[in-house]
């Protein structure tokens, strides 16, 4: 008997989703009595902690992306699937693909994550693009670089400051990452570039619902990093609810302020496909697992990542949205599996908080690293190797760094390319879909 | 009076095109008594003949584009406009915009470039699209990895086979350029990604409509670049003209191969801003110029680049549209304009060629430098350093190298991300457009 058909008896891992839950579970089954597929409707894993940098045109697309197949080549028991799951059916152990085939598992792992959430106003969608994939990143590094290129044609001085005005929503570690950078974009990448603005008078605006930006990190770092937007230019409004937003503006309470380019980073909602399984979900559309990261009543089934909802025993709260929770928990479910297969039981996943970070513009950050808070430049260096270190790819962890020390030094940015529909229509920047708003 | 208002009164030189030609028209002017003005409806000037590498995911787009604010920065008499230019008022020497508005000229150097042609068979294009703009070499990219994933869902073995089929149709450097780097794919790169298919077994089939490949090259020269892509193992057919593009089939006389993935590499035509001038245009649709690039009766308006024609009179044969003639053409025109504002004549335009060249994928090329003729090794490490050399920006350079040294010890490619639209529909890949056929 040869090996392939010894291997078709083995139980078969269908993970669907290569983030990076996904494919940590995926890796960590390397080797073990298992076939492995994992299915994605995307070729490439991302490292979504840099998508930030292709928006706003520091990094390629290829830097942060590497083909999911490609870092599972040596893996003689995995395979990869380009294909979208669209169902799962819990009774007969069943994947459904977009073309109606049905592939059939004897453990799954559900990681498709979460996309943004609007709270209810999808009509804002178009108007304010937010932050998830390579497309949303070169969608907004268009609009950003668009907004300039139009303001430098403009001749009326309102609709040019309008041009030369940046909103983000959200003051997350997404939202003040995109701030930062934004204002160094502004007062020091283009600076040079145009001849009738003044690139360096750009307004870019952060705007938090909640009395404080960077709620999860301890008060201390979330004030620091707020001083350190404050330094590089950028306005911070706390407390302050977006209302509406416009082709044309961002209604504040009170306050409506015109811009053409505003910028999405204030909640997710977990993927559809948490729908299909007809389990209980949170009010993010997560699915309430088990402390093994099970549902209930299939033990055969994980969820994982930011589709997940668990709250952390060891404090209480709900586990964060955040890449090192997704790898551990690919960790855990891919050793529970080699347990099972050996005859051992589940144990359940223990979150190890390895602290948090943000990064605030050029050469500053805040970090948590236990009970040890890390500011400015410090933080940033500690920033920069922990993710260089995590890129998965290992060529791109030298273009990444060639790419950053050339920024440092330069100030430039590599790829500030428009590329994509119709670069230039009309006079001002225009949203890509159709408007909705009075 | 101040230096900006002085500056007002020197002649305007509007350039059209961001390409080889206008560029270096207008950094020929840096420090000259006039304003510059380039107009560019992409934000980037593209290094071409490096665009088949991000067809073939070797390199990202940014490694072979910078913004052209970005490259001309420190020349104080130039600006940027990212703006299109849709006609041209000779009489009243105003350049028309795509907004309505107006740029009058003192001096017009016209150099926008070409486009495909597809002789007359327009339908072709949605199903055979070519090689000119960064948007052309992603939708090559991505149908070209998108065929590859299909192929190993796919379990007809006629279809699969279909699916693995790519055909190119021109045999010039660029069409040759496309089949080796394909053909390398295929080999190399992706022989150990998949498990259901294998890739090696894809054929890349390279369709020449004359008796040989790489005309414009001395017949040895191409004689060793024809082995070279056999080695490869790329089918050549020559004297095989192409009759219908099909969805699923390319129809050659008597032949018909099945296939999902056709790419045009075969012929040209001049940018549609020739016809708004009213003056003779050849077959291509390219401006007949008077020897020192102008337009007869209009001293003021020069034409370069792909846009031109013009008879060599050093060999009676018309300049190639390559980077060598639109460089030296931009050269040529900024010190004509230099000389006549200094009160002396235009001198005619004399074309030193410094030889042509063409790679076979990774490793061998072939050149001819003057009377020197390169084949193998030899002449790819000389393409390497002189494109190299004549990238443009810095930063650009370094990463492409990296690149390129990871690529040639690893057969790896960068750059292998399938982005855009719908990555997957149905079981096979799919046209992006509506398809034209019976």
């Amino acid at each position: 008997m040869d090996q392939r058909t010894d291997r078709s008896s083995l139980p078969h891992v269908v993970i669907v989703g290569g983030g990076f839950a996904g494919l940590y579970t995926a890796k960590g089954l390397k080797g073990k009595p298992v076939r492995v597929t994992v299915i994605d409707r995307r070729n490439h894993h991302l490292f979504q902690p840099l998508l930030y940098q292709v928006a706003t045109a520091a990094l390629s697309p290829a830097d942060i992306a590497v083909p999911i197949r490609s870092i599972l080549r040596r893996q003689a028991n995995a395979t990869v699937l380009l294909a979208e799951a669209t169902a799962v059916d819990l009774a007969q152990r069943a994947v459904v693909l977009e073309d109606g085939n049905r592939l059939s598992y004897d453990y799954l792992v559900l990681a498709t994550g979460a996309r943004h959430s609007y709270f209810g106003h999808d009509a804002w969608e178009p108007l304010a693009p937010g932050l998830k994939n390579l497309e949303d990143a070169l969608e907004i590094r268009r609009r950003v670089l668009l907004a300039f290129e139009a303001a430098e044609r403009e001749t009326d001085p309102a609709i040019r400051n309008a041009q030369l005005t940046f909103v983000v929503v959200g003051g997350g570690p997404t939202g003040v990452e995109l701030a930062g950078a934004l204002a160094e974009i502004a007062r020091y990448t283009m600076v040079q570039d145009f001849r009738s603005i003044d690139a360096s008078q750009a307004r870019i605006i952060l705007v938090e619902a909640a009395p404080r930006i960077l709620g999860t990190f301890p008060e201390p770092l979330a004030r620091r990093a707020e001083e350190d937007l404050k330094r590089l230019g950028v306005e911070v409004r706390i407390n302050t609810p977006v209302t509406e937003i416009k082709p044309d503006a961002v209604v504040l309470s009170g306050e409506s302020i015109a811009t053409y380019t505003a910028l999405w980073a204030a909640g997710v909602t977990a993927s559809p496909l948490a729908w299909t399984l007809g389990v209980p979900l949170d009010r993010a559309g997560r699915v309430l697992v088990e402390p093994d990261l099970t549902i209930k009543d299939h033990p055969e089934v994980f969820v994982l990542g930011d589709l997940a909802s668990l709250t952390d025993p060891a404090t209480g709260r709900p586990l964060p949205g955040v890449a090192t929770v997704a790898i551990q928990q690919g960790n855990a479910t891919a050793a529970n599996i080699a347990r099972t297969c050996a005859g051992q039981f589940y144990e359940p996943f223990v979150y190890k908080d390895r602290g948090s970070m943000a990064t605030i513009g050029r050469a500053r950050a805040i970090a948590l690293l236990g009970r040890t808070q890390l500011k400015g430049f410090v933080a940033w260096l500690v920033w920069l190797i922990i993710h260089i270190y995590f890129l998965i790819g290992f060529e791109n962890r030298i273009l990444v760094m060639v790419q950053w020390i050339g920024a440092y030094f330069t100030q430039r940015r590599g790829a500030r390319l428009i590329t994509g529909e119709a670069a230039i229509k009309g006079k001002r920047p225009e949203p890509a879909v159709t408007q909705h708003s009075s």
